[in-house]
């Protein structure tokens, strides 16, 4: 499936790069020569060492492994080794790094370590048509031109599925959300807003933002449409992207499942760039949604022990609102063969 | 089987609870409105989450789920949830916490996961009786009138089984326990106090009490026999019980397994209640078997490595005085259902 | 398969044992009374509690086992245990120590837990004579006269087999070994020492020893030849020792694999005693080596994750100056009876 894992903007020209784990595997994104992005696994082909170990960096030209100095150019070619030129039986065209397919989309770098990709338009794009209706409706907010303003790390001891069908309901917002419901009335009701196609949830009328002490926030993004302001919309894309868009910022989630029962999540929330190199308080707008990060982690790392327990053995239940989240059980039981 | 998890007296009143590690599970025992006591699976019928963190604590009417705050009262049974009048689909009767059997026996809680649980009186009195001659015998100590004067938990480093043996035969006790066997000289000899139904290990005759120095130790409890008196009886309860009875005291260790070679052994050294409300000096008393504690894990973490070696591959050997450890081989591979 | 576990001056004299991991196994090697070796699995035949927990001692006559004392002489025989007089059934014979295949070499203890050990004649002198083209090139050494003036244990995190593939080839050391390619120029071409029988590499001319500044070391041993005087030769004997030869020092290597990714190798620079006990400065010497041993598994650290990768699945690519590894992924699947 398609991954994401990085913000295209930290690939600040060629040779720029930054690691990253997918699955069980170390992948390096980068941008070539001519400011495309490229991906690869992390492996030397000699002998398997480990390219990059920091998880960003520049290269000027080149990637070179520090084991034998095996060389790869910016498109992962084999341009130069110790003593290839005497070496008739090692071809440097089948001795490149491995291609991973990669794209970029609303300023992120998004890779697919299968031979053959799913479509993007389906698989993402998809997605977000689904949500909203239209693609427009997330254009509007230009995401690819903001700047993040904060980027936040979560270490989480939950299975990631735990963290998308938390994600996906909100009949657990009354219970531990009391600041987004503040915000978002209509979250009190148990309904998530990913509920209905093209619902935004509409602010409270005594808010003036989305903020943590209900101020008025920053600059609105110019693109948004009236019918979009004083609205939050929450988006997931499978199988580890959430995206919610308010008039003034974005705030995209990407998951790393790391183990079975461990997850890092790591959260952008992005604004216009005048906004942040402005100067701008982004604290009452970040903390808001930082709030609620924790207090979801918090009720996934209460959920996971329970995932071994007999009381658990077929499954919870899900009430009315949480019903399109069996859409998901079935995706992922479909996805794993499963047959019940 | 029967598996006891917790004193009595801790939970002294409705709402009172402790959580406790069961096999693979987190069990809640507590006291119901009528004082009787209760336990369930630490599970949310609903998504999951575990009900209760902390080790103990109280609840005043109800068990709520800090996720989605359904609601169970002290006898498990679903009586609120968000919106949960307007949930046709959801029979409250069938989403109440999982109950698992509980009773009370010399002021302990045993609890059993088994849907049909074995009898209580076979299994745990039938392994008093087997041992004593007669229940009348350890009832004459009165366990559940006790009060625990100390509470202290070994994390041994070993796996139950190993544990158990080393409390079975009393051929090690020479080598490593000469505080206890300066009190029980025939100990000395190797022959353990289960070995002969009935019969209680004499005190020696320079040594005035069950303690450390010989000093006389606390007041004597009432209702022990003459029979009893100078003498220690140590009974193994399966799986995970052992009680020791001496004329003014009782010692209860509960094993918790918690991994292959891990298991947590809580003790507890009981006296009469206004003994440890008087302030009398329990040292030399606790501190007699608490120093045999120390000395039996260390023994059975020693042995642990070995239980992979293949110079133990077909087990080690019993000698005489530890034939009846053959017994507790026969009965675990029997409930594997191995046969050899 | 014969395992060098321990310097056998380390074992000086009767009673002086050292425990060492082989495999899973815990192996007690000591000296019997007529001053012979002996290995022995670190079990106590009663109830396979650890005899020796710590990594060297001395036990005068006999290993007490510390949990029931049952006694075994230092040929491994059960010569005591209580009331063992009074256990017909107890056979004294039968429940000996179980003993490891032991011998010495070159001053070192080697241990086999095979019933059936191969010929070390075969094994471990063949790899021997297989590099060097006789036995003679290493005994003019006398490494069993040697003195450890220096040993540094390593705790590596890559599995025992990249570190011999790293061993074998000199590839990488152009890339990361300055110090030894400054001492050893034709090593900056990548030709192992290991690639032709009987070669040594010589040292550069304007290098007086194989120090890392250069410097004269400390004094040749006297049975060193004049071929092989300002030479450096390196022995791989499988599966975890590895010899250097240079005019003034031996330095061998002993790998104790601890899991599929964790090895700890121990390393001993030997000098004549008289060096050693004369307090040479042994620093320039050991230096050299060190820093080899430092910058080498750092590099099998940083392949150790690619082997669970996809792009690794089949192996990397060995090139003309590793062709002779592909002897030891060959012998490696064979001992495995894998077949590709």
């Amino acid at each position: 499936m398609w991954f994401c894992v990085a913000r295209s903007a930290d690939l600040d020209g060629p040779g720029a790069f930054r690691t990253a784990r997918v699955g069980r595997e170390s992948v390096i994104v980068s941008r070539a020569g001519d400011g495309s992005v490229r991906a690869f696994l992390n492996v030397c082909r000699h002998r398997g060492a480990r390219l990059c170990t920091e998880e960003s960096g520049r290269v000027r030209r080149a990637f070179t492994c520090p084991y034998h100095a095996w060389t790869y150019d910016l498109d992962g070619t084999l341009i130069a080794a110790p003593n290839l030129s005497k070496m008739p039986d090692i071809d440097r065209r089948e001795y490149g790094l491995v291609t991973v397919h990669a794209r970029e989309w609303i300023g992120y770098v998004w890779v697919c370590l299968a031979a053959e990709p799913p479509p993007f338009e389906q698989d993402v794009l998809g997605a977000v048509t689904t949500r909203l209706g239209d693609l427009a409706s997330i254009e509007n907010y230009g995401i690819e031109k903001l700047k993040v303003g904060r980027r936040i790390a979560y270490d989480v001891k939950a299975n990631w599925k735990l963290i998308v069908e938390n994600f996906m309901e909100c009949y657990h917002c009354a219970t531990i959300h009391p600041e987004l419901t503040a915000v978002l009335p209509e979250f009190a009701e148990g309904y998530a807003a990913q509920y209905y196609v093209g619902h935004g949830a509409a602010f409270a009328d005594e808010v003036e933002g989305f903020t943590i002490d209900g101020s008025p926030g920053v600059d609105r993004i110019p693109g948004v449409s009236d019918d979009q302001d004083r609205r939050y919309y929450a988006i997931t894309i499978r199988p580890q992207v959430f995206v919610n868009l308010v008039p003034d910022h974005a705030i995209v989630h990407r998951m790393f499942p790391l183990a079975a029962d461990r997850t890092v999540v790591e959260c952008d929330w992005l604004f216009l760039p005048e906004v942040v190199d402005g100067g701008s308080d982004l604290g009452p707008s970040v903390e808001l949604f930082h709030r609620v990060n924790v207090q979801d982690f918090e009720a996934c790392e209460r959920c996971q022990p329970a995932m071994a327990s007999r009381a658990y053995a077929a499954g919870g239940v899900l009430v009315p609102s949480e019903h399109h989240i069996a859409d998901f059980h079935e995706w992922v039981t479909g996805r794993l063969g499963i047959t019940r």
